[in-house]
């Protein structure tokens, strides 16, 4: 068997066997296959596709070409949960917490943000003292203790993903379905847990543009999930705007406390209370979604998932202090409130665009080394069908300093098209995909 | 502009700019771009194709990527004659020393041998004395004075082909339409000749295994010709046999020369005719291919012919002797006559087999940089549709030893199938393309 072999049967249109992707994936994770040919196999990946017992075999052999996570010493059925990438999206700080004050177990290993996209592990080191990095065993000590931790990956979770992710980000070849829910579901399967519930974002700044390909994409996942005998549920969620009003690492944060305090209603609390219920499902602790859903609230209304919130920040070296006086959150040497300035509907948001606005701000990465502000970012309180006057509150800027806060304002205001026309609010899910099959909005 | 928005382009099908080929063929020249993006983009074109524009531009953008050689020296019209890679086919040994004895000027260079198929210079190298690597200078003299040379590539031509060629090899994208006709015409275009024959095989151990497909190749070369300005034609020749007997680099000196003195006729002379005669057409000293024809056998049967290949052999320092005495090309320390060992009919050959065994004799390369022995290979004078008994002789072997005539035997005896039944001569040729279109033999 040879790589040029293996180029040629997937240029032919032809299913690879179990043996070629093994072989092609261990070069990628030895880096013993040239790039270049990693990169021509790609690309007729992309072109010509591969078959679900393909991108399972994909799935399977990158998960297993590094380590693999041991969670089984933490009782019960431990639920994961990831999204494709979202702006403002700070599900995990409002959900973990709720899921596990109803007894299921949350360990999960979380990302940094890159490009407009934020990083719940970024979010988490804007909170003096949060430690994201746990050994295996201390992680899954605290699990076993207070039900919950979330860290930064620990050994080195599919190295083959890591090399071929760098490779499709520079060779055109990141939008192919197998090769996104190969990659995503690598590292959720090799990270341990035994069920997972998946975010997949749809619209023009998600990762598949349209909603027939965020389904697509929804079922793969689904698919591997079943083939690998680990349950997955994925919900496709609207990116038409930014999910929480709260843009920015401190302000996420501060985001999710004003959510579990009972402060905040809105979409980051429906979608997390969406996707939380999945996960009770899918752990056996709630019986169906609506139950799941009322189990949540009823955590959140007693308090039981701020407390939660607390356990976990304190359990990680944090200063828990913050849930109860924000003003311990790290706080921005300028804040400039912004009005409207006219009348109209809002209806329409570049939501890539207010996430680049933020990483400018300095709350995100251009370069994987770039150090981050926690304190920046902004809260943009106006929602897609909203109506509003000149004098309605447009935004709140937290910058480093007056330039920098004049450029935000300039491409948050560019980002935000308001309309003399009436608009329609848009859905906040369109599907949830689980073994069972697709069920519309 | 950057490589993955090319990339990207080429992904969705779209047509290249002529900026987006002059950007990535620079940097394929320049060895700036890396190897992965090159190999994704290649894979991109053999699967989405190029219209002729962007085939032409990218010819164009090869052949100046490096130097292009200067003949406006020498007078009249310079035609060049390429193939496409052929077992025992050495038509350049017989048709530059008759098209320049016709007075046309062949300033010819050519290449090495790799893989199953045979080269000029390796031939011409088997001549003692012979030297293949003269100055552009030298070169242009030469032809001036007497009207032909073979040689080596002088300068560096077309750097960004070198580049490319190396990746298709090893990525799976050789059998790409556009990348063939590019590739072959960027170096031809860039040798400075005013108009170029080309032989197109066709068959299975051919570039294009089907006929449709080499038509095609044939017509997207003659294409380019036309928007460059240069007229060329095509034949489209079979593959089903060898095209001489002899196979193997002194035995196709012998084999050329045995054409020009009239001792041998068939295929290998026939196709040089063919050739020839589209080469006078070209270069305005024959009104018709029949006329160019007419003028190529005076020339033959004038010794004229002979004439001007010892005269080559002399201004590029060889002993011009071999032609009058055979005995002076290198030996084989083992020669052994094979008879046939069954009655039937000569049915099928295993062309690339049959390259395979003479390169395993010692006749071809495997890697670059292998030596060669000049004197092996073997004298295969059955052809298909020959009527056969067991006493008629099969084959004659040069080898090196008495093991390697054993392999080489039962691989030649492999890749010739003798059928019980009657079985038709294969056509030497299936189209001839020109600007004004394919006709049909």
């Amino acid at each position: 068997m040879n790589m040029v072999e293996i180029i040629t049967h997937k240029k032919l249109g032809q299913a690879l066997t179990q043996e070629e992707i093994d072989f092609f994936v261990k070069g990628a994770a030895e880096q013993t296959v040239p790039d270049y040919q990693l990169a021509a196999l790609l690309m007729a990946i992309r072109l010509n596709g591969m078959t679900p017992e393909e991108t399972t075999h994909l799935t399977l052999a990158m998960r297993d070409s590094g380590d693999v996570a041991d969670l089984s010493a933490i009782p019960g059925v431990k639920v994961d949960k990831h999204s494709t990438g979202g702006v403002g999206d700070t599900t995990t700080l409002v959900l973990a917490p709720l899921v596990a004050a109803c007894g299921v177990p949350v360990a999960k290993m979380s990302g940094r943000g890159l490009g407009h996209t934020g990083g719940t592990l970024d979010k988490l080191e804007s909170i003096p003292g949060f430690n994201i990095s746990l050994s295996e065993e201390a992680f899954v000590d605290q699990v076993r203790r207070i039900g919950v931790a979330v860290i930064g990956q620990t050994g080195s979770l599919a190295p083959a993903d890591k090399t071929l992710y760098a490779l499709r980000d520079v060779t055109a070849t990141v939008d192919s379905l197998p090769l996104i829910a190969s990659s995503i579901m690598s590292k959720k399967l090799a990270s341990g847990a035994d069920a997972i519930v998946l975010d997949v974002k749809t619209g023009s700044g998600a990762i598949m543009h349209t909603l027939e390909g965020s389904i697509e994409l929804a079922k793969a996942m689904v698919d591997i999930g079943t083939l690998a005998n680990k349950p997955v549920a994925a919900i496709v969620t609207g990116m038409a705007q930014p999910l929480g009003t709260h843009v920015g690492n401190a302000l996420e944060v501060k985001d999710a406390i004003d959510v579990l305090s009972g402060r905040t209603k809105g979409d980051l609390l429906d979608v997390s209370l969406l996707l939380g219920s999945h996960m009770l499902v899918l752990a056996g602790a709630a019986a169906s979604a609506e139950e799941g859903e009322q189990k949540l609230r009823e955590a959140l209304e007693s308090g039981a998932g701020l407390r939660k919130l607390k356990e976990m920040i304190e359990a990680q070296g944090g200063d828990a202090q913050v849930c109860d006086d924000l003003s311990l959150l790290p706080q921005a040497a300028v804040v400039r409130e912004v009005a409207c300035g006219q009348t109209g509907w809002v209806a329409a948001m570049d939501t890539t665009a207010l996430g680049l606005a933020a990483q400018a701000m300095g709350a995100g990465r251009i370069r994987k080394t770039d150090p981050l502000d926690y304190s920046v970012g902004f809260v943009l309180p106006v929602r897609i069908g909203d109506h509003v006057w000149p004098h309605t509150p447009f935004c709140t800027l937290y910058a480093r300093s007056e330039a920098e806060a004049d450029a935000a304002e300039q491409a948050i205001r560019a980002a935000v098209r308001i309309s003399s026309d009436p608009v329609e609010r848009p859905p906040l899910w369109y599907a949830i995909v689980t073994k069972d099959g697709a069920k519309m909005a």
